[in-house]
């Protein structure tokens, strides 16, 4: 598979996941929050489909397209395992929805800190909140979903049980 | 239509203009010029389906991928339109593909850049073969042909007549 079959199975599966997902939280209270702007487009997506629905961003640094970037009171910026901490507190059990796409070119890396960062989005879900991510999140008390139908790529799906 | 949406609809379509314009090449000699590696999926995409063929592709600088950056001799790097003039010169008549993906986030600029490019491009052609592009290309004396059935976005596909 070329890299650009693979790039378009993987933002087909982000895609897909993610409208599953904003259904599915339409009756649920909450903040979305996203780890991973990237360039911005999957916060496009959700902020609009999301338009009533407070969302914010964590990033290292801001490299989105500059329509794609979050209000400075929505953005969360420095090292994921600086700011998931204090964002465990501040949203515990709170959060309809979490994004995470926090992958990079290193394998063993974005699986570690995906590791490392599950138990602090276990806790800001709120019951039956969802959290839609790039890497495997088994584990911390969250109940393990499939992928929507059409969904060609890796994307993982799990839910805080009510 | 979010940005992810358009990226999604741009890379289908980009993949289905590739698929289509490789299988019809298939008897057609003569190398393929790719003018805008960008991140290399498509220069990528283009190797794997088509082994025997030489490949050339034009950029500015390198940023793709490690794995996706093409062997020296094969690469001509500087201002597409520093390097078009030479490449017209270098490869007249002989082209059986040409794909390019020059545009920014400048949408004039970009129009007009392709726009200057294309009777190179037209001059590089050999009889039968075909540009595809993510910019209007008319003109030159070049056949426009439709989208493959299955593309969502915009993309253009000329060829020179025979």
């Amino acid at each position: 598979m070329s890299r650009l079959d693979s790039m378009i199975r993987r933002l087909t599966t982000q895609r897909a996941s993610l409208d599953w997902a904003m259904a599915e939280i339409a009756g649920l209270p909450g903040p979305v929050l996203e780890f991973g702007l990237g360039n911005g487009r999957s916060y496009d997506h959700l902020r609009e489909h999301l338009p009533g629905r407070d969302i914010f961003v964590f990033d290292r640094q801001v490299g989105a397209h500059p329509d794609c970037v979050p209000p400075a009171d929505r953005l969360i910026l420095g090292d994921f395992r600086d700011t998931a901490p204090a964002a465990a507190h501040r949203f515990a059990g709170q959060a309809a929805l979490i994004h995470a796409d926090v992958g990079s070119g290193d394998h063993a890396a974005s699986r570690a800190l995906a590791a490392g960062l599950a138990p602090h989005w276990a806790t800001m879900l709120t019951p039956g909140g969802l959290l839609i991510a790039d890497q495997p999140t088994a584990g911390d008390g969250l109940e393990v979903l499939p992928l929507p139908e059409g969904s060609p790529g890796r994307y993982f799906i799990c839910r805080r049980p009510r």
